[in-house]
């Protein structure tokens, strides 16, 4: 399923009609990039941009203008590198969203034993694509980098099961719920280590006004098990959601910067996920940092409203376009999609965004469609 | 002309005086520190703060307090290598504001085309003064980095002509700014690049409530093009500025990191600019980061009282000493000026703003004269 | 002393029962950690949760789950040197805390000269022990990193004796203080330097309003001497506390990140101090940043509200459990202790924290003690 989520709903259930959804929203992202977005490359006559060449290109003073080119090959040279960039970045653009084998993220049911709701988490070795053709080792919950989004609701009762099938002892600590101390997940403190081939329950009530974005990852030789993706999204929904937490689409991003490179839900451009919107929708996204690194996303063409941190309601909800989301910290926020086309929407520390290769890392789009 | 501006006027015109008021802040800036802070250092006898040589120097456990010179000559070059580094400190101190070529971030008076106010941008490579004798390859808006300001009103209509003359394909997208997808400036997804030789045309009305502290930069092969100094600040003025917002001095100070060094508006100390007020006036400061690292900015002797983030208001005005200003922000802070004297104003990253060569980068001061 | 402090008393003396208390906080935080935290992981019958091996470890797919051992060395090494990281791991926090030769931020009890308050700083080279064994130049005031706790109230007259025993000059800056321009700091701006051998006096009045959490450093050579450890805390209590001010431990926690590794108040895990309170008590966190890196901390199992911000109180409280702290920033917080049991306090930066030979640098606990 999609990491995109319908959470307007006032069911109880968690999970609607994904294989559904997640055809629509691969269906749509494409066509949208296809028929919508790209097109305005080709020239929009209606708009007062117009791409022209200048009137006498050798007139100019740039290097590339040309002149006698038997005198100064540099300039063919410089002329042709240049073409081969603006090749290579379309490429790229052209490519997303790019298919590549496993999707992280995606929503996990939970079996049901009486009133508490199970996950099981299993922890191993996987090969995982990033991006087209580039596969590297991860270490991962369920094959998956992110592990499966767990989501519950405040106050429900929750028993998390972890298998340690890697070469190492891992935990699982659950960042930004308030657990009883023995449930923390962090080795000789407040647990054993669960070593290679052992299992381990956690079980616990999401405590009252705990609801936000949480995360839960390895607390245990974690500079490297979370480098290598052994972490995901732990959502707790409250019991009566604001207004402003209405929304069309919820969408969660998690953010790393390890040995899989920059990315985006475990991928980097051009395999990436755009968030798909109607216009006059409204988007709510949940930023989660598990790298090493800061990275302020910026979102073009609409300003982002910020609603919550850690999980926690922010006094009064601010805007911004840029935010920076600082390794362990989660950010809520609410975009209004007022404005249609198909917007970047990238870390602004613009190596992890784009080389003279093109755009790649931490690189996806808000597709608003009219 | 200078990067500071009156803008507590009502007039409409957005660029008045400007010679003028340039020949006075440099006369006073250099007055200022000569005749003014730096007589500090000759002992200010009102003061209570009084240097005194230690009694007895050689009674002390430093290393550099001497002894038997013959026996332990290691002493006398570690006081040498002292006096040296003071030395180098006080020839920086003595520099600023130190003269260089070519000034970033002054005004650009529009062309007018009916209700439109035109801007032209070219861009081209230029060799870039950074600090004295100090110089750089730089990709620059009309040879200037920063590019000229351009500065606005809500609801006006504004096109840019963007002409390049580089050797590869550029694109201008307008950070901040909430436009039609079409103009939003990133190559293959809202229109083609804008290569060697071509001109290409944006125009836009700045939407109502998209006031603020924006900036326009490349989007095309960016890490390079932002980082070599193709980016400058787009300001929009309200229609009814807020009472908070009206002050004696406007200033804007874009900070960079990448090829040049760290940079406040394209220049390293000694040759940074001082911002200059008078006791009892209030600045405003537009902090806008365009490099690759947070820059947490901090002013000596008076606070900042925050105001806005990318340009939107915050819930409620709040106040600080050192702003953390991640890479595509935009902070807007006011300072209430009532404590005369020049006043260190710098990165507390700090090995950004001093080397035992003294300091360097991103440093500047605030200098309120009685 | 410890750097924890009773301030939620209306008395005006500053420096109560010290000894007393320091031997309560050791004693108390080793045996809540030996006789409280540590027995979770002997299995907690009440808990649900609970470690199991396997039950067939052979038949898992983990890397270290066995099978042929002579066709297949390789697992065995692995298992051998999985274990080798939980023992290490192990001995880490069975060591914590660990005793290390010298300690920072203890009160610095002022001598009185009529109505002044005078502090005297000597700035000199030391050993200083970061870590078990592990012993680092440091230039120190008063031979400790960080230098002794400043702690006055508002309208307070200070004197500051600054004597310079190091081999090169330096000067004292009062981080977050607005003090009169001669009293800044800053060489050749505001004063000369203090050269070596020389000592240097500074005189100020705490200007109304200018409570909070400061801090003083040195402003020469400063990207070399801050991080040597020339450093150390400037509070002001405010004349009248607000009520959620009133709080039963006061914490003072600085980061650095220079040459001594990554430290909270000048020592590394496992060496670093617990912060100690009872279950339903208050603590107060005055996050401090000398060092050159962001910092996000995370405090498990309970969350922080934030108050103030360089000293300033915040608009309105708001909450979080992972706060990014930038150099030059202080951040103050309070915690609700309604948690019990022994929690991870660390650097979100991972390698900041934990490495696969175990914790180390900037991690601490927080014991809630029933």
């Amino acid at each position: 399923m999609s990491n995109t989520e319908h959470t307007n709903q006032e069911s109880s259930s968690i999970a609607p009609e994904i294989a559904s959804r997640r055809a629509f929203l691969r269906t749509s992202a494409l066509s949208a990039l296809a028929a919508g977005a790209l097109t305005a490359c080709k020239g929009n006559t209606a708009s007062a941009a117009n791409a022209s060449t200048a009137q006498n290109a050798n007139s100019t003073k740039g290097d590339a203008s040309g002149g006698s080119m038997g005198a100064h090959p540099a300039p063919v040279s410089a002329a042709a590198a240049a073409e081969e960039m603006d090749r290579m970045h379309e490429a790229g653009i052209k490519a997303f969203p790019a298919k590549t084998e496993g999707k992280g993220n995606e929503l996990l049911a939970p079996r049901r034993d009486g009133d508490v709701q199970v996950y099981e988490l299993t922890c191993s070795k996987v090969q995982w694509e990033v991006s087209p053709g580039k596969k590297v080792e991860a270490w991962a919950y369920n094959g998956v980098v992110p592990g499966p989004q767990i989501r519950v609701r405040e106050g429900d009762r929750v028993r998390v099961i972890v298998k340690n099938e890697l070469p190492e002892s891992t935990a699982v600590h659950f960042h930004g719920l308030e657990l009883p101390n023995d449930q923390d997940g962090v080795p000789f403190i407040t647990q054993p280590p669960i070593k290679p081939g052992q299992s381990y329950t956690y079980e616990f009530t999401i405590p009252d006004g705990n609801y936000g974005s949480h995360m839960y990852h390895s607390h245990h030789n974690a500079a490297k098990q979370v480098g290598l993706g052994l972490l995901g999204a732990f959502i707790v929904e409250p019991r009566r959601p604001k207004p402003i937490e209405r929304v069309d689409v919820d969408y969660t991003m998690i953010l790393n910067d390890g040995t899989h490179g920059y990315t985006l839900n475990g991928k980097g451009f051009p395999a990436t996920e755009p968030i798909v919107a109607k216009l006059g929708q409204k988007v709510r996204i949940r930023f989660m940092n598990e790298g090493m690194m800061i990275h302020p996303m910026h979102l073009h063409g609409m300003h982002m409203t910020v609603i919550a941190k850690d999980g926690w309601d922010q006094p009064a909800p601010w805007k911004c376009d840029t935010l920076n989301v600082a390794p362990g910290e989660r950010w809520d926020v609410i975009v209004n999609c007022n404005n249609p086309g198909t917007w970047a929407f990238h870390c602004h520390i613009l190596p992890h965004a784009e080389s003279d290769h093109g755009m790649f890392g931490m690189v996806t789009a808000l597709i608003v469609q009219k």
